[in-house]
């Protein structure tokens, strides 16, 4: 079976496979407080361009959110999140089992739009009702799109506009910067969040998000909230393991790019043979439409997730692709269309 | 530097790693619904001879204990817990933070004494106060002391009587079932909890613990549970693939049964050089006061916890053994004695 | 000033203030486990004819809507409720901040619809998601809308296919069950909901709204939830002595009529004079537009809300009339417009 | 039956039946913004000379106590309060509801002393525990006992030395103020504690308790926090009329006096009979031991809380006087001794 299911379907990379093996002799310090923590947090520093960024490593995605989240806002405060976000349909409520509402604005392709944030700022006016103050978007979006510097400017002041945080979930942020629609660096997405993170267990590594708290002011006693919502992983230096093998040689940018490469390929391939997309293909992630016949040819050979119910155009598939994609699963795809 | 500070200062048995790297080029399905957790969880179920039972792998202690507390108690209820437990006092009020209260009852050796959970119970008689409905103990303790099948089976007792479920943390449970002091197996342990976990952090894994549900009338929709609280990796079958491969004959509890053989070398080493133990040495942790002199002359080569403020009897400090430790570092250890 | 602000805006109903002064040497068991309490939830009881009904009487709708959706849930399930839901928009995330999620379903008119509510719980299909497991509506909705039999007994089929409980909002019962619109009595609630509520702050009472709870195997440790939350009065007798009062000789419903007819009459007049309502005016609520000068004239002697931006039409205003409302300040309304 | 069980057994003073009545033909806004609530916070910022200082009404204890403690609190942030406190053992765990750890010292006389708050502030040394943030007591204590001025300094020291809020519950501070046992007055609260209350319904009101922040720093915002928990009432009004009514000349403080000289008087008596009491008696409430046959007498007669199993001292019983305890019920007690 040819498995474009997600990006979460392989172990590691074998650089990172043979870092930890290579440490197999090495006594740590508990909690992320060795020297493997502390270099990989310099490397990501000096990638961002911000000495002063604080850096935290957590096992997942979604207990780093809920984390985050949960620590920067009071009781009273919410998230702005666009409707499909992560945070808002697959993670079981976990920003609302801390206590908070997230507020949904409408988005038909995952990316939040300054004048919806404002809108819903200005929809909550007095203590009647959940006080807004921090913006969650994702860079790629869940649905593989992907701002632009333009677009990423405009959250940013809308969110200094407002007095929101402004949050970007980076589980797929390799992918993002590799990708074609996005014409910033690292170091600019420092300058535009207050807290993001370098995903890399959809990226290489076994597990684990790099968290990066840009304002100081935001980190105090930061340690405390991953302690108690569980996230401080007693072997801490796994994750510092991890990241440097990830990050040396730039690694982690060359991995991202072949997966998109391989998302563009394939793409390019489906339009060519006359295949309807649902979205330009701009990251790792491809949707498009198949007729039944198609679905069930595909199905027999190929795991992939169905994204929606039929339509009158098809039904709307999504095939993820990863670094350990190959051109002859691409081809083998294409073969069975 | 000789490390015994603690039993998770190394990656993982090369058992483990190896595993991981020979499942290389698989691809699996996410979050735990792979084969390789379904067949770790089998063999599971073959050890403690509970076909019904249902196991979940979780990645570390805390997120494992806060959720499955929080998942079997209403709003009100409240968890019962020795005063040194890791809940108490070494967990940031990961329980609170779900909104339960830790009633504690006093214990010296670590251990919950019928007596004391009873009278906790009483103390709560009508809705002005929480109602205790969990017993939380851990085996071994964070004490090092491990229970025995009497004073187990009068917990279990206990708990029936006042309605309480019993909760085992086994974040070192391979040490307690190697220990001399523990005379019951895997099995019976089955049948006095409601819930236990198989602890692998300390025990040769990477990471991750393995939680039974050995009623399944509490598993419905556990799953919802890990999830909300960020536990569910989306790479579940990390953890099916590292537990398979630590318990492939018996090598789980080979690894215990060698940090302990260490631990008791090295105490008997200690008391007949005249050294005063806090306690008997029974598992994996060696208690013992040092003088001035020897404190300073083991942090220069040694690295362990100073427990607590000194005393008359001398400094008290702890020396944690795991499967790694060699003999060559017990008698180093004692030539700085 | 007329004040059309809400129905909140005076203390209580004379017979009310009598039945508190009548009370000045009485002494009585505190937390609400007194025979004035025991005689107002009998009466209830007996208004309901539910024998077995469980009445709790708590302070005002907030908690209470709290209270009561916090203690049915277990952490990973969420209520559903139309979006101009009060527990939506105005309670400051309260239910979010016990740890559940609202899941909003469309609606322009307050009213949810049946296949709204199934398409929500339909869309939540596993454990990455939240589980629908309480649909909350209000009785009349916030907009002043009533459901009439046909339109509730398929909400409690949809609850029932969907399995989800039932929760009335009740804080204006009395308006609608003496709405026109409303061709089902107090019984057919109560086989309807499986909890709902007999709204007092606004119709009558200093304070208080009685909870009903039809399944008794829902009530199970209730108290525990309500002390929990901060709702269980010391002085619970206050509530007993207050609803004994109202609903003596029907004097509940009488001025909820009152204040129907006083809306009905104004609407009646409204529509006579050219003004363009919103909508039906079925409750105590009227909703019309007006323009500029109308809008300015109005201000300087009536209170009321503004309750949307301008449009078109006009600015939309709104009404609120209450058993105290008076022919006079009715015709001294109309003679501004 | 006389009735000496506890301070809540009656409905008002007369005066504040009778402000309300008076009241019958007002209109007001809504949710604490009206008149009625300013003048009256006007009155105690008046009393206690902070004219910066915030003045909320809350309707009952417990909720004003898990809301403001909540409040104040970051996630990992924990309370530190005397064993005996109303929070720690008869609010059902409302402050952990709220997520928060309540980190108890020993005492028995129901007052925390420096020493012991200092000694858990330095027993939570690092992010694997929670972080003690605010000092909890109440001003009396639930054992009827009352901190004088240099032992409240020495808290408020402790506090500013540990980085510590100090929050007194004064569900009974007017019975503390008209103590011979507080040598220092109302504005002296307001500059030891950071918030404090004053509370109403032990003493005159129907319900209510006047909550006062005295750093302006910590109001923010606090508006919405009382929403969030339910405490915001929409008739806020009546807390304001009922509190203006029992501040006017001193009312409040007059109460007060009454019913711990009711205390004093039949304290007196009893230890004149030879009665042997647990403590002194300085505020409303009366420890004493009876034998079994007193007790019985007793139990026909009157309605009195016992307060801890029977030692050899005796059974410990509580009586509670209040305003309306009078001479009569006095001498009519001690006749049955």
């Amino acid at each position: 079976m040819i498995n474009l299911m997600n990006d979460y379907n392989y172990t590691a990379h074998p650089r990172v496979i043979d870092a930890l093996r290579e440490a197999a002799e090495n006594r740590y310090v508990g909690y992320g407080l060795d020297e493997e923590c502390f270099a990989a947090a310099g490397s990501i520093r000096g990638l961002i361009g911000l000495p002063d960024a604080d850096v935290f490593f957590l096992p997942s995605g979604t207990i780093t959110n809920l984390t985050a989240l949960a620590a920067f806002l009071r009781p009273h405060e919410a998230v702005i999140a666009p409707v499909s976000a992560h945070i808002c349909m697959h993670e079981t409520g976990a920003v609302e089992a801390t206590g908070h509402k997230v507020v949904t604005v409408f988005s038909d392709d995952g990316k939040a739009r300054p004048e919806a944030v404002r809108r819903a700022v200005l929809a909550h006016t007095d203590e009647h009702m959940v006080k807004p103050r921090l913006l969650y978007i994702s860079q790629t979006t869940e649905l593989g799109t992907v701002y632009g510097r333009e677009e990423m400017r405009a959250l940013r002041d809308v969110c200094d506009e407002c007095g929101l945080f402004l949050f970007i979930d980076g589980a797929r942020l390799g992918h993002a910067l590799e990708s074609p629609a996005c014409d910033f660096t690292l170091p600019e997405i420092a300058s535009f969040a207050d807290i993001f993170y370098i995903g890399g267990t959809k990226n290489g590594l076994l597990f684990g998000e790099a968290l990066v708290i840009c304002d100081p002011a935001l980190t105090s006693e930061f340690r405390y909230l991953i302690k108690q919502r569980g996230g401080l992983m007693s072997k801490g230096f796994l994750l510092g393991i991890q990241f440097r093998a990830i990050l040396e040689d730039g690694l982690y940018f060359e991995l991202a790019r072949h997966a998109n490469a391989m998302a563009a390929l394939l793409s390019d391939k489906l339009v060519h043979a006359g295949v309807q997309l649902l979205a330009d293909t701009v990251s790792n992630q491809v949707f498009l439409f198949v007729d039944d016949g198609t679905l069930r040819r595909l199905q027999e050979h190929v795991l992939f997730e169905v994204w929606a119910a039929k339509s009158e155009r098809g039904t709307p598939i999504r095939f993820v692709t990863t670094w350990k994609t190959t051109l002859e699963e691409i081809e083998a795809v294409m073969e069975l269309l």
